[in-house]
């Protein structure tokens, strides 16, 4: 048993139940963003929210047990993504990554956004020529220093 | 003569003449995120935009010529890449890829948020702690339909 | 279990009833193009469809919800197909791609032609030299704005 | 001295003149799919095409000579290609790979759609929705045979 | 099930038995190259073949139907074989990749041969200094054409 | 200077010539296949062979000294090869490559069809079809031995 | 221009005056770690830095310019390192790569070692059996956050 | 049965007793990071040590006997890690690779620092902005030799 | 089954009785290196061979049948091994595979050395400051010729 | 100017002249398996080395500088080599690599043998059918020890 076995139980009972992930976040207490990733095997649950899990997903104590140790990150299968969705965000960091260098080192000096200290939030944006996505990311500026 | 060569020589010139990518933009009268993507060779610019950058970096016509040709896009040298800025942009792409989809399609359904009908804005976001990145993406979406 | 699993019990029914895409679209009611496309596992069905699926290939309540979900996409087992036929294809948007590039940016500008609000129809043109395939897709014109 | 060379120059003198690819394909006497495609270094020019290329571009005696050479042919950089507008020819392979297989192995048994006794027609489609791109094309069947 | 579990239980059974390709070959009534080939999963069997095989192999009626379809081709675990005696035949496309096209642009145009429209026959070529494989290829050349 | 600086200007001079594979080789005194390929930076010359390039194709004394060196090999610059004449015959190994490996291994057993000790006849097959590309190659088998 | 013309020149400089790191870092006023990491083109210098780094390597001011923007990260031409020297640190990645998380993991949580909140000192460690190299490594520890 | 499948239980059994490998080391008489990388499949383990694991995780003879076994080494799924704490330490060696050449280097002469005989130290180290990794590396210097 | 499968279980059952292989290679009547190479599922051995193979670790009549048959080659996981053993003989093919050419080219002119018609003799060189690695390599000659 | 361009113009000199590499080793007095390797560019030259190598190839001052500069190792462009010599040691370790492992651990425990405390000899070996190329390695074996 490993963390991929417990996260492809959860998917097929979310499924099987028709669970919703902004419901199971209420639930468990955190954003949706957050709790989607953690129970798709990206981040280490506390024992409170694995309990809700557990009763969620109907998971046995050793399942449970694995939602509380820092899992093997890194969702997708291949270096480059296939799924068209997924790959939409490959290829802004494609077309658009010397330019999130170029301004965050223009604002901010030499230095990284942090993909650790960091939260995220997408949501439904209506317009009349069609429905848009919005993702709001922020993540803290983190300088490299001399020594 | 192609489109990295001009854009390699105004890389080459707003160094020399220490100019910043916002005042650029404010000259070229758009966005600091889509004028950095277009002078870094990712986007075509209109006839007065490509004016303002001849003038700016000191082009001649054929350079200027070049801007308002569409070209091949892609700022990266290597499919996963190197520089830690950018590659924690890849790093998000990795850990939340299957977030995103799941959280997408909970919402609207079986399609993808475009990366072409789309606009961006970062911003620093003062903070105790430290200052943060603060990116919004805005992308439409765009479903799959049955035909 | 998995979409994969389903795709692989309906290809199994399929091989064993000796069913034909052709005739399994006019029970879906959608275009073969689409429905093949959706029963290897690369579109969301809705209930009705699923439910014509279940009864053709004898799927259980599990199964058919699956049908259901938005699949993670890309049919093929490497970045450069191994099969023939599939090559072919491959091997067009490596000869013609610039082409494709050249021609579009000439006619309509910066953008690209949707491969989501996109429709396909295959059919035998008959010939004396020998029958062609002939395809006609269609895409909608996207084009990059400036912001 | 390369083909590559040559198609550079006929790039950057195209550029430099103003020209579109339908008008040069009108003087070369051929479609503007083919005619692109071998300007771009894909396809060998008879000494008469050769020849109009010749006047159009300004090339001399051993450039012209080059353009009548069988090319290596393959247009883009990368296997997986990173331009948005080719990438979206690339996923369509991905993505409908298996359903071009299927339809086609139904239609015609096993061999595959030449792209070699290939054409290809691509033009505007006028829609209120935003005007599409329509590709038509038109490869010979070529089956296996068993011997 | 699908077509690579038949080849393997058809490999298995050819081992357990003690058979060869050549007396197989005579009772499918095909070449001993082409009918390995079908057999080990990379062409469509018709269904005298098939029940052939179905007798020689002990196969069920459910494999018997997989033969017959259409199979995804490509019988290498990677791009680049590791096996010596296929890593040879890699290894003449790598260093004679471009004289077979010179020869073959010089003698016929530009175009292809035919992998499709093809045959081969691999025979025992007896010599004083250790035998040697021969190996006689035959494919159509397909010109490309201007259109 | 290295040999493929020779190789890119015996390639010009062939092109500005007109000259044919099929005369160099006369002149060279070798098989059309040999030369092509030693002339493609492929083969050691001797000094003989190399004095006749000298002459053909405008050489100088360190560019013929070259000629005899022997040449580090792989005339491709992907190991995957993208020219579509090319390509079909990795396709062969792909689609035959275990048939190769189970034809070989029959007649001969556990060994190897040499590469080395190997050589080849390329000619054109008329047909009423369309004329073949027939390939002869030979080459000595090696077994692996036990010690 | 671009940095690594002007790294290129530095290590050049260097090579000619026979200049040693330890001395340069004295210099700059700043650890060797961080100078060598700086003038290999990994940081940027602020103005004095770079106005010692101008005087040391005889650059001039558009160069040293350069030397003031944050380049574009990562110093290996691979992504698996062919040096053997550093392939050895590769290697501690592959080898203890989970160990590394686990006692992290185990210690702090999830989340990460800082590699911009960094800093490393390397000496030479007398030993009987032969000197050793000795790195200390010190990482700010970055916790994932539920939000 | 192999060492993957000992390693897998291993983890299974410390998640479900909730073990920590700082005191697994305790009992196992030897450091944590190499206790840890041992009992992850890098190492083989003495008569002695085996016998505590086969205690601790409740091993059978035949698995107790592969911890015995010289393993092959190599903990990480992919060449470029995804996991984000372990591509921190891939990044080190990507911005800092060179870095390291050139101290030891400088330092040491021609040669590599080892990565068998080598040993390592990880722990927290108090700090008031967060608590800091610390990690020594010590291994010894190989020197090359001219023969 | 397959010739994997045979092997895994050869593996299992020398751990578990705790053979080895020099003593395997007694019985087996051959070098400790071709038969742990041969046992490792890397040649074809005899009926005789295989009658040992059979007493020695119980295989049953389908798996000494396998062992007969010829392998595909091939015995590790990546193209570049990550186990720091096998790897060091990688990276002495990286270091000095030019100077192997250089040097064979020299003495021998354009060929090979056969990797087929080779053997090989690994043994313990007693060195005061620690024992060696000595590896004899003999591979016949096998000179390209032109034809 | 970096390594590459002296290794270069070594062996451009070394063809103009038509010097042989044992010849050259005797001059530099080492063994030509050191002195190729290093005048390839794999290793550092002492002074009095340098010296030698300026006078045979007439290198200048800033030339001889690099020989005595620790170079960046790796003497192939590809990670798989194309060339067949250098394949065929490639293949060695792909097939004997796991047989190499096995009977270095039987022999030693776990470890290594050096690649760098290690010495290499390659003659040829007179023999009826054909000489044969012998090379002797000897690498120091490096225990990896607890702690």
């Amino acid at each position: 048993m490993d963390r991929a076995t417990v996260t492809q139980k959860i998917i097929t009972a979310k499924v099987k139940q028709g669970l919703r992930w902004a419901d199971i976040a209420q639930e468990v207490g955190q954003s949706k963003e957050w709790t989607t990733a953690a129970l798709l095997g990206q981040m280490k649950l506390t024992a409170e929210q694995a309990a809700v899990a557990k009763r969620l997903f109907g998971l046995d104590d050793e399942e449970t047990a694995w939602l509380q140790i820092v899992p093997y990150k890194g969702s997708l299968p291949t270096a480059v993504p296939t799924d068209p969705l997924i790959y939409r965000f490959y290829e802004l960091v494609s077309v658009y990554g010397l330019t999130f260098k170029e301004l965050i080192s223009e604002e901010f000096g030499d230095g990284i956004m942090s993909a650790i200290d960091f939260s995220m939030d997408l949501t439904r944006e209506p317009h009349a020529n069609g429905d848009r996505v919005s993702i709001v990311m922020s993540g803290k500026f983190l300088p490299y220093k001399s020594y």
